[in-house]
Order: C-alpha cells, then sequence, then structure tokens
C-alpha cells in the first residue's frame, strides 16, 4: 500500500488481541509480528499486559470486576492509537467474552478495525511452559485466581483466528496472522 | 514539511499539555489549536480530562494521590499517542507539579516532545465564566475540593507558555500556541 509517488506507506490502523491463556504464547506471536509489520513501514505498539496494568490500573485486582475494567481500558488506549493509523497488537489474557466485545464495540464505534485472535494453546502446554512460574505458584498454594486454572477463562466463540499453536510453529502462527490482517486491507 | 515527492505530510509527534483552573479555556484552545493542526495535515488527538477520567480513572477521587494517578495516566496515553506521531493536547487541570513533572519524564524517557502551557486565566475570571456550574456549586457548600478555591493548584513556575488569557483574544492564544509548535519543530 505503497504510495503512487513512491511517498511513506499509509496505513489503515486496527487492533489485534491476542486472547489466550497465561504462557499461550501471546507475546511471542505479538513481538515476532510486530517485527514483520515494522520492517514493512507499519507503526506499530504492542500493548504489553503488565506494562499496561501498571500504567493504568495499578489498583486494580484480579476480580471479574477489576479484569474487566482493566482490559477496556486496554481496549479504550488500543482504539486511540489505531485510530491514528497505528497497527495495535494486544497480547492481553482477557478471560471474559463480555469484555472483549466491550472493546470490540468501542472500536466499531470509532470506525477502527478490530480482530480478536485466539491463541489457543492448552492448559496443559502453558503449564509446561510456565513463562512467568505462575502455574507452579498456584500449584504450590502460593497463588489463586489462575486463568484457566482456578478462574474463568471464555474461549472465544467465533473468533477472527484460532491458532492450533500446539499444531505450528512460530513462524506458521505468524503467517497467519500476517495473511489475516492482508485479507482485512491491514497489511 | 511536506514530503518534496507531494506525499502525505508526516510531522513530529509529540504533547501539548494545557493546564490551569477549571473554565481557564484550556479546552475551548485545545479545540481551536486541534481545528488549525488538522487542516494542515496534522494527526491531532484532544484527551478530554472528563473523557479520560471515566475511560482510565472511574474509580478515582480527587485527593492528591488520586488526582496525580490519573495525570499520570493521561500522560502515558499522551506519550504512546506522541511517539506515533500525533500531536496531542491535553486540556487537563493538573494542580500539582510532581505530577506534571512525571509526565515530563515519561516524554523524555521515550524521546517525545512534551510542551507545558500555562492557561493562566485567575480564578475570579474563571468563578464568572463558570462553564460546568463548579464554582457555583462549591459556593453553595454543594462540592468541596474545587482547585484553586478550596484545593491547590501548583501554578507551573516554568512553563513553556504562559498565556494571559485576560489580555488576549482566543485568536490570538492560538497564535501564540502554533507559534510555540513551530519553533519546537512541531508544526
Amino acid at each position: 500500500m505503497t504510495e503512487p509517488n513512491g511517498g511513506p506507506a499509509v496505513w489503515q490502523g486496527g487492533t489485534v488481541w491476542l486472547t489466550g491463556l497465561p504462557s499461550a504464547g501471546k507475546t511471542t506471536l505479538a513481538l515476532g509480528l510486530a517485527e514483520r509489520l515494522r520492517a514493512d513501514g507499519h507503526r506499530v505498539q504492542v500493548l504489553d499486559g503488565d506494562e499496561l496494568r501498571a500504567a493504568l490500573s495499578a489498583e486494580l485486582g484480579f476480580s471479574k470486576e477489576d479484569r474487566d475494567t482493566n482490559v477496556r481500558r486496554v481496549g479504550y488506549v488500543a482504539g486511540l492509537l489505531a485510530a491514528h493509523g497505528v497497527t495495535v497488537l494486544a497480547p492481553v489474557i482477557a478471560p471474559y467474552a463480555v469484555s472483549r466485545a466491550a472493546v470490540r464495540d468501542l472500536h466499531a464505534a470509532r470506525g477502527v478495525p478490530y480482530l480478536e485472535v485466539h491463541v489457543a494453546t492448552s492448559v496443559e502446554t502453558c503449564a509446561d511452559r510456565d513463562v512467568k512460574g505462575l502455574y507452579a505458584k498456584q500449584a504450590a498454594g502460593d497463588l489463586r485466581g489462575l486463568t484457566g486454572v482456578d478462574d474463568p477463562y471464555e474461549a472465544p466463540v467465533d473468533p477472527d483466528l484460532r491458532l492450533a499453536t500446539e499444531e505450528l510453529t512460530v513462524e506458521e502462527s505468524i503467517q497467519r496472522l500476517r495473511a489475516l490482517l492482508t485479507e482485512r486491507g491491514l497489511s
């Protein structure tokens, strides 16, 4: 989508939300995708779940209500950025369908594309990876409310893309993400 | 700063924070400036104080700590947008110097320009205008903690620009804002 006169490419902004369990691979895919998109001249912002929580929701906990509020805040920021031509990648658990629907609605109200991607990694695989040691803590009784274990995860019923990561390499998953963006006019 | 080949203009993003008392004229100036900048091809985002509070800080009140948290959140969002080439206008009271300094530091850490503008309207004039009826409510005893009346306002000691709005027309104030942006390479 480079300008015919050779000027800088102007891309349509949009939000790609990567929802899934802790250690599902959301951040790995977001960072890999971000790198490719930047190389093609996209403005890209990865909204890291932990950083956003610290910046916008430090006082919130992990009740359903607080998780919902946090997801809506991330969604609000994503929508603002996407409306200015940024490709926003949000690797954020977002366990509740109602929260994700609210973020989708917010984007629709702004006229900004929103794509929901389910990073569908089984809880067994996630617990094996355990990037942040959360599954081990939960098993040891040092943590309660771990999404997918003793806290709900409502898997998307009809996501824009579902990545069965246990059957795909990271590279293949990123290729599918790029294909989705191209299909929707975002890449 | 239009591209030599006639492609779309690419502007340096940055944040212009308009601090001042309620009814000082912050939003009027931000909206007026936004209109001019958009006409010149800038991507502009006005971060309205009330909207941002609802979106990011609904649970916060108006204590010093809560006001500080809210201002830092708005600053975080402003920094994200400005880093992607957006000219962000934040007509937000931001009564405490320490909060404004934190926002300035956050922008410096991102390498993004930050300009502090003091919309210096006297409390008497603000109370006369009373756009939202807050001064009347406070006088009637129905509201406590009104900035500049019974809650602190720490006027900037060394702002990038101070607008003595009672001696200037709105048009003149906007011209001074534009001159500041041009001087700093933002317009």
